[in-house]
């Protein structure tokens, strides 16, 4: 990733669970040329473990030559309250120790974050958004800012994402806090803490975001005769030692516990109501083959939000799919935006190795 | 569970891995009067953490009023190789120390297990089984069994397993074996090791056996002001508690390496001639929502092993249908087992809360 700007807040920073921040760090990108109006405002929610620089983790839909151009569009991404790409999070000083806070960062939720890109905006002096997009993660950050300021966006794009966090990727996510617990360094105070923990808990993630299709074609076993040491295995072990080099384990923790809180209901009469108060024009995006926030979540936001639109992709790749189908959904995400009627999205757009069959 | 019979062979036993055990230990159960002319035999095999004992852990399906009822058939059911629940495992005396073997207890095989088993059928001196049947792992030794003994039963009914484990399975045993690793005690030299990792591995395994659905009904969070605190995660918590107190980490450990390494084809010509070679008239069937064996791994079994029968469970239990939807098993078995044709079978057999919609 390039290196971010970071916009340093000085004021006290309210959580939705009642503790403060002493104040906020917003580690940001931004690319290209902002139209004077702001007609041309493309703002990126990022998921989990990615970072501010869109152009890095989702190249393909966002760059030189991609849908969303900078020549065209001023694109802006700020990385997520509690993750470690800048912004503040468990890594950062708590002013009443005077060190990081690591096990003492409070948590944080979906609400939050969105505060947080809210001051941003803000800063930016942005009237309002062409589109605000986001995808897992990211997309409940977009659905709750879209909820809660009606008038800033024209287009809302939400993929793979939900109106609360499921039973299912609770489970998924508790799992993952599970083997970090289990890490013995975790009680350490150290930044460095749970990190073989969160290889554990990464390669837990990782089967929520594929599927028995993914795994059966990308990690088969290439030697029949062997009894031991499958490809799968290393890749799961490989997985979690790549994510240690990059992450770290108490924004892990925090993200995780951010996504589990989500839910558009808290604080409002129901989701029903909460979804009925979004105005933008909504496109809702589901990936088929996606286990953690199946299509029904993404049918459900689209059936809920007045007038939105819903896309299916059609791909192999389960919740990945939000990350990898970039043609796919340029394909989709372009015949949204584009003036008219929407005819485009009436059939499911064929993802990458769609439809294939299993290992058999 | 009720107290298993130890059978104890002092020979030496090879395993498939060329080393070998210096005796075998073989826990088990018979139910029942076995008929002069071993007619009304009934042989299960048992899956992951389940014991010999099948009225306990199989009830609804065998047991007195049951399909399988003790008045009408003799059923034989042996812990596994590997298993804490009376067979040789990691926790038996490794001569060469003369201490348990724990973290030295050699790689067994489903192939190992079925060969126990069949020492274990010989010092019975049944000659041939009415039914041989098994889910999940227990199917897998169900299916190796009929491959290496084609003779031996005269029908056969594989449930919720597969051919070889797949890429994805073996994905999610690495995870879990990720997790009793990262466990500190893992490394010491005690029958406890390694126990709060399991807990971690069960909770990794649940989300396997389950699916969206399950979780959506069963563990939905009732307050939704809630966020934090979520029983889908204390759930998680509880069955890693409830396993620790019954199982043994080396034997997980064990029994998901065998799993890992169930492939009909090794060392022979491929998976469709070991499949061919079966002889036994084999009823596979498969619960709709199982995530982990999925439907199309007994389809492919019904395709590959000569005149076989297929039938489908229409559920919203996933893989832990295998176990729980008894009466649903109990209609197909039933069905299968009648003189006569077996049109029963064509249409998906309707299991509890089959077809429900999800939580939204």
């Amino acid at each position: 990733m390039s290196l971010p700007t970071i916009l340093s807040l000085p004021s006290p920073f309210p959580l939705e669970n009642g503790q403060q921040l002493p104040g906020l760090d917003i580690a940001y990108h931004t690319y290209g040329k902002r139209a004077a109006d702001d007609s041309n405002v493309v703002w990126v929610c990022h998921a989990l473990t990615a970072n501010s620089d869109v152009f890095d983790w989702w190249a393909g839909l966002f760059g030189p030559g991609c849908l969303f151009d900078p020549e065209r569009y001023f694109i802006v991404c700020a990385n997520n309250l509690g993750s470690c790409y800048g912004s503040t999070g468990p890594l950062s000083q708590n002013p009443e120790q005077g060190t990081p806070y690591l096990h003492d960062f409070p948590l944080v939720t979906i609400r939050d974050m969105v505060r947080a890109h809210e001051a941003l905006r803000q800063h930016l002096g942005i009237a309002k958004f062409h589109l605000l997009i986001g995808g897992s993660q990211g997309g409940q950050q977009a659905l709750e800012w879209a909820i809660q300021q009606p008038d800033l966006a024209d287009n809302l794009a939400l993929i793979a994402t939900n109106a609360w966090h499921s039973p299912w990727g609770i489970a998924f996510n508790e799992s993952q806090r599970l083997a970090i617990a289990t890490d013995p360094s975790w009680r350490e105070y150290a930044e460095h803490a749970g990190r073989q923990g969160m290889k554990t808990a990464r390669s837990i993630a990782l089967l929520s975001y594929r599927n028995y299709q993914t795994y059966g074609r990308s990690q088969q076993t290439p030697d029949i005769q062997q009894s031991d040491n499958f490809p799968a295995a290393s890749y799961q072990r490989y997985q979690g030692e790549k994510l240690a080099k990059r992450f770290n384990a108490f924004s892990y923790w925090a993200l995780s516990k951010a996504m589990d809180a989500h839910q558009v209901a808290r604080d409002r009469a129901s989701a029903e109501a909460a979804l009925a108060a979004v105005r933008a024009r909504t496109l809702a995006v589901s990936i088929s083959s996606d286990l953690l926030f199946p299509p029904e979540e993404q049918v459900y936001l689209a059936e809920q939000i007045p007038d939105a639109q819903y896309a299916s992709i059609d791909s192999f790749y389960g919740h990945d799919g939000f990350l990898t189908e970039t043609q796919a959904l340029s394909k989709v995400l372009e015949a949204f935006l584009r003036p008219g009627k929407p005819e485009a999205l009436a059939e499911p757009v064929v993802g990458a190795l769609a439809g294939v069959a299993g290992v058999l």
